[in-house]
């Protein structure tokens, strides 16, 4: 890969840069992790850093209704925009390259086109859009889903954090205007297509010599909520008779969960829980678990989610969100995948913003290939010259758009 | 039971009235529950009801030096002491009476002795254990502890709540000095005998005529923290075969536990449960749960604890604290029940500063009928009338000592 890191001349010198600026960002220090949640300090941290990068590069910025972020070069209101970009929060303790690594090779694809004295002829955007995550408020791709029209901003006002925070004051408490948020049909129409590069979040092309993927579809997937209600009571008193232990039903329906995935080919994960009032000498009252679940086709999906929530007997399920199958459009996946000299083209099972806005423009997915396929982890990482090669095929995607 | 009411007399007004002012403290408007954990502003608005109480009857008042707050009548250092209370802390969403019954029930007990004329012949005092559920810092009855010297002092300044602060910070902040804890032999050698006053947590008086018993023993207990170590990851895609999802370990652990304390007669429950990094999406990569079990004795209990840790498979196990068996002061108990009228003599699961102080100096308890059981829950009951033939019978048997 050496070829490429030499191709990526001052675009590779201002990736790594970049990438040095924004790694300390919301960093724990205990856990190594990233909390970039939407709307925190460490949000507003990372937004100010778009910014800086935007003026360096004297594009002009601006954050949309919904509270995506805009860097423009070109006239913005022209119309046929080329936009590229991702997200730069994370997941609770994430790894640096979810989403970040989309921005940033974004910036640097701007300057790499400049670097091969690319005049573009089209208005170009690098986008960074808000809570993609949904770690805050437990929904994902909030800022794109909003623009999209695929969010109520009624309910999206109202989603609450661990807290108690609504997310309108969480908004307004960040200088935004909460009542402005929803369907944004005069943005959605000035882009002509959207691209997202992200690093892979499996080992599909570990396996390959190709530093970089062009996705095919997003699998159908949902979070449902699972509440298992009981009575708490002294753990040291109450016979075994007596219990109503709603801990019993979540532990049954985790390994149930497990075995009803394996057997239909699919995903099924609990990996949030909330137990009241979580104290060691109490029985629980109340388990609040959430589920993930991922297959290749709705059919699939639905079944196995209706299989776990009869298998959980007695809790209450509550879907709380649910995306479906996502083909992303054919003419522009096949034209990347082209001037990319026939890399492979995969689908995944992660949501991202550009499976929201494949429903209204004509998008396309980059991966960046991971080498342990490690993902929403502190443990997450690409080789540098795979991101640079991402930043050389980004540059030539757009190359090839303007 | 309405001659015993009608016996309370001012004693049961006085019951009443303390009752109603400390019932809204530290009450938590969500769950109805109580929420007064250990050197918290609703602990210290606890302790300032205890200072009122005291300062009402004419009482002196301390507080020594390992948290516990003591008032006195008659001569504090003249020793051979009559000492009732309790503690007037909670577990998380705890109920009004755990605790607080006996605390309560001591200053009206001293009422109804004034109301008869009587005249101690020993000091009498009224004490407010510190910490005795745990609740912040995860280990019980930790102002008792440290007074018997049965909790190293280093060990308890260095225990941390949930938020990572300190026992010690947290009793520096309330205005104590966390190097002067530890064993109070001095204290200690004040005190001729101990009987604490509790609401029952168990439904053996509740299918008996009597609304008081008293106890033969506390069963040993203790606790166990089980981490379960895995790598975390993205819940959408990775593979069901490349995961080491530590949730599914918990769960199997959790089913184990109960099925081992059935077959054993003994009580097992996992009720507090910590999910790193507890994002909907992402793979745990550390559950971290605590088991509290509890057997008649300690070689059915260890014999238990071994089986859970051994079906828990690759999880660590750590025991946080561990209680023996206690057998309460045979000859006091049994004057106890004399005394009384010859009212139900029961063990329990429960730990209790009592059962702490047995260790070293005579100590006896009573039990308030509790009509469903249920303890550690907002649900928490015990009819007036029979707290009120708590009171008599608390009097009743300081009469017989003093």
């Amino acid at each position: 890969m050496s070829d490429t890191y030499e191709k990526a001349g001052e675009a590779g010198d201002g990736f790594r840069s970049m990438w040095r600026e924004l790694l300390p960002v919301g960093r724990h220090a205990g856990s190594g992790g990233y909390r970039r949640h939407a709307w925190t300090s460490a949000d507003a941290e990372c937004r100010a850093w778009f910014v800086e990068q935007a003026e360096a590069r004297g594009l002009s910025h601006e954050i949309d209704r919904n509270g995506n972020q805009w860097a423009w070069l070109g006239d913005s209101g022209a119309g046929d925009a080329v936009v590229i970009g991702s997200h730069l929060d994370s997941v609770p303790d994430g790894g640096a390259y979810d989403g970040p690594l989309g921005v940033v090779s974004s910036f640097a694809a701007l300057d790499a086109l400049r670097e091969r004295g690319v005049t573009p002829s089209k208005p170009l955007a690098v986008v960074n859009f808000g809570d993609e995550e949904g770690a805050r408020f437990g929904v994902a791709c909030v800022g794109s889903r909003l623009m999209a029209g695929v969010l109520d901003p009624a309910h999206a006002r109202d989603l609450r954090d661990g807290d108690g925070v609504r997310l309108a004051d969480a908004m307004e408490r960040a200088g935004r205007d909460p009542e402005a948020i929803g369907r944004d049909d005069e943005r959605l129409s000035r882009i002509g297509a959207f691209v997202e590069l992200h690093v892979e979040q499996g080992r599909y092309l570990a396996d390959t010599p190709h530093a970089v993927g062009v996705a095919s579809a997003i699998w159908p997937h949902g979070r449902w909520r699972f509440d298992f209600r009981g009575e708490a009571n002294h753990a040291g008193t109450t016979r075994l008779v007596d219990r109503h232990d709603p801990m019993l039903g979540y532990a049954a329906a985790v390994l149930s969960a497990r075995e009803l995935a394996r057997e239909a080919g699919a995903l099924a994960t609990f990996g949030k829980v909330r137990v009241e009032p979580n104290g060691t000498n109490a029985i629980a009252s109340l388990v609040t678990a959430w589920l993930d679940s991922r297959a290749a086709d709705s059919a699939t999906l639905d079944a196995l989610v209706k299989a776990i929530d009869e298998a959980a007997e007695g809790a209450e399920v509550t879907r709380e969100s649910y995306t479906p199958v996502v083909d992303f459009d054919v003419p522009l996946r096949d034209r990347l995948a082209r001037v990319l000299g026939g890399v492979p083209v995969l689908p995944t099972g992660a949501g991202h913003d550009a499976g929201i806005l494949a429903s209204a423009v004509p998008t396309a997915m980059l991966f960046v290939r991971n080498p342990t396929g490690v993902s929403h982890s502190p443990h997450e990482h690409a080789e540098e010259t795979d991101c640079l090669a991402g930043v050389t095929a980004l540059a030539d995607v757009l190359q090839d758009l303007l």
